[in-house]
């Protein structure tokens, strides 16, 4: 068994990124910004929110976010993501989500400019993804192919369980993997025998929010499990999966926390400075 | 065995079509109007579209075609999208494809206004079918889910095995399949066992293009088979399935000609009406 560190491989991606900021910093006029749009008191979005800002001082992005309360109207967002799209010094806008019940949240991420929308949610970046088009995926996606792609793990032609279908994980990962010409099966809350798909595969990617969830019943040997889920449980952080239960049979696993985690937050980095880079590589040619 | 014949059932959709149009005839001032744009002279294209017409004008739609030749250019294409998308009279836009190679058909889609794109392929569209929201779904996967429910094949829970995974039919059925809560596996040309899968599954979407592939050794008992393919071979018609090879074993079985064809056809026949009512409803609500 091998541990897929996350922790670490992101950790070497920030340095990546740090080389490239002092390039940028000695050479150029501005530094990539993200803006975090955040509306209410949500303690986990308040507390990823954080780890955003803090990730990008620590590579050398400019950050801010903009704070709402939970009575802002959808009209006053719709203002604020309008006048972020306008703004030239903004390379990357993320509406931090969940939003309010009275917020239309499509409508929201419809607005975001494709080249700023870093979270890769915008309908025009979701249609580039399932036509295996470059466009910005989700980071936490993102981050777990960057992740398997390290460890060497080859995708063409292995059998994929997904066990989830939300849009920011489940089905967008489910795309990744096709596009990278695995076979892929998607499970979910109405699969009727979840096992008898996960035994079979070759790669498990859990992303259901069921603390503990899979366990040896669900496993066969020398597997890829990858592993999304996060829930403090009796104050400890948890995956979906079972990793003290599992681990010894597995092939390759990322732990709870130090797996997915770190990598979904240096995939939003890698976002941002490769939007940062277009924006900077647009004003060069109409200067030109 | 029982054929899911997909010639009647349009027929009656057609009929419940015809319906409709009676009472609109003769309450409103303007018809539904579906608009084609057609590049170049592929046979297979002029075909489909002469089908389109001929479906349209069976049902009491207008349609137009706008017939162009090889040599237009994205501009002018472009120009036509845009002219189209103004005019009130429009109800849905239809871009035939394939388009020849030095047009960019993906920045065309994305122009076709959501509300006139009767094919499901602008970013809009796709994005809301991703998210399990309501948009204009792609004609053929639109079709056979009409089709399956009109034969009663519950989906909730069951194996369905995609075989393509192309943008216009395996990718969305897929998608469809889970909104459906089917447990849903996608195999293609870079699968190492697609019969293992096949076997497994309780319904099996065929959408490769290989004139009668999934023969005997692909397949288990009472499963139910929908053939997308369809390949002139020595003067006849035939699927990707091979029907006759397989026919006894299975539950539910579409023929070629006679399944999956009609269902396309008359399932832009729905997304044009479909169309043409909500624009009407615009109007009258501009209007109070």
């Amino acid at each position: 068994m091998e541990i897929m560190n996350g922790k670490e491989l992101s950790r070497q991606l920030e340095g990546d990124l740090q080389k490239q900021m002092s390039l940028i910093q000695s050479t150029q006029a501005r530094l990539p910004l993200l803006v975090v749009v955040l509306v209410g008191e949500d303690p986990a979005s308040l507390s990823y929110v954080a780890q955003k800002e803090k990730a990008c001082a620590r590579v050398g992005f400019l950050s801010k976010v903009h704070r709402h309360a939970e009575t802002i109207t959808q009209d006053e967002l719709t203002q604020i993501i309008v006048s972020l799209n306008l703004d030239p010094e903004v390379d990357g806008i993320l509406l931090q989500l969940p939003l309010p019940k009275h917020i239309n949240s499509s409508a929201l991420l419809q607005l975001i400019q494709p080249d700023k929308d870093v979270d890769g949610l915008n309908p025009i970046n979701v249609a580039k993804l399932y036509a295996n088009q470059k466009g910005f995926v989700p980071c936490t996606p993102k981050g777990i192919m960057t992740l398997l792609h390290a460890y060497h793990v080859e995708l063409s032609g292995k059998k994929v369980v997904v066990l989830g279908r939300s849009a920011l994980v489940g089905r967008p990962v489910a795309q990744l993997m096709l596009n990278q010409n695995a076979t892929v099966t998607i499970c979910h809350s109405k699969t009727q025998d979840i096992a008898h798909h996960t035994k079979d595969a070759d790669v498990i990617v859990v992303a259901i929010g069921k603390a503990l969830f899979l366990d040896q019943s669900f496993i066969s040997k020398n597997q890829v499990i990858v592993d999304v889920g996060i829930t403090r449980v009796e104050g400890k952080l948890v995956g979906d999966v079972d990793y003290e239960a599992i681990k010894e049979q597995c092939a390759l696993i990322t732990p709870v926390p130090g797996g997915v985690g770190p990598m979904t937050i240096v995939s939003l980095l890698e976002n941002t400075l490769e939007a940062y880079q277009e924006h900077m590589k647009e004003i060069t040619h109409a200067r030109l």
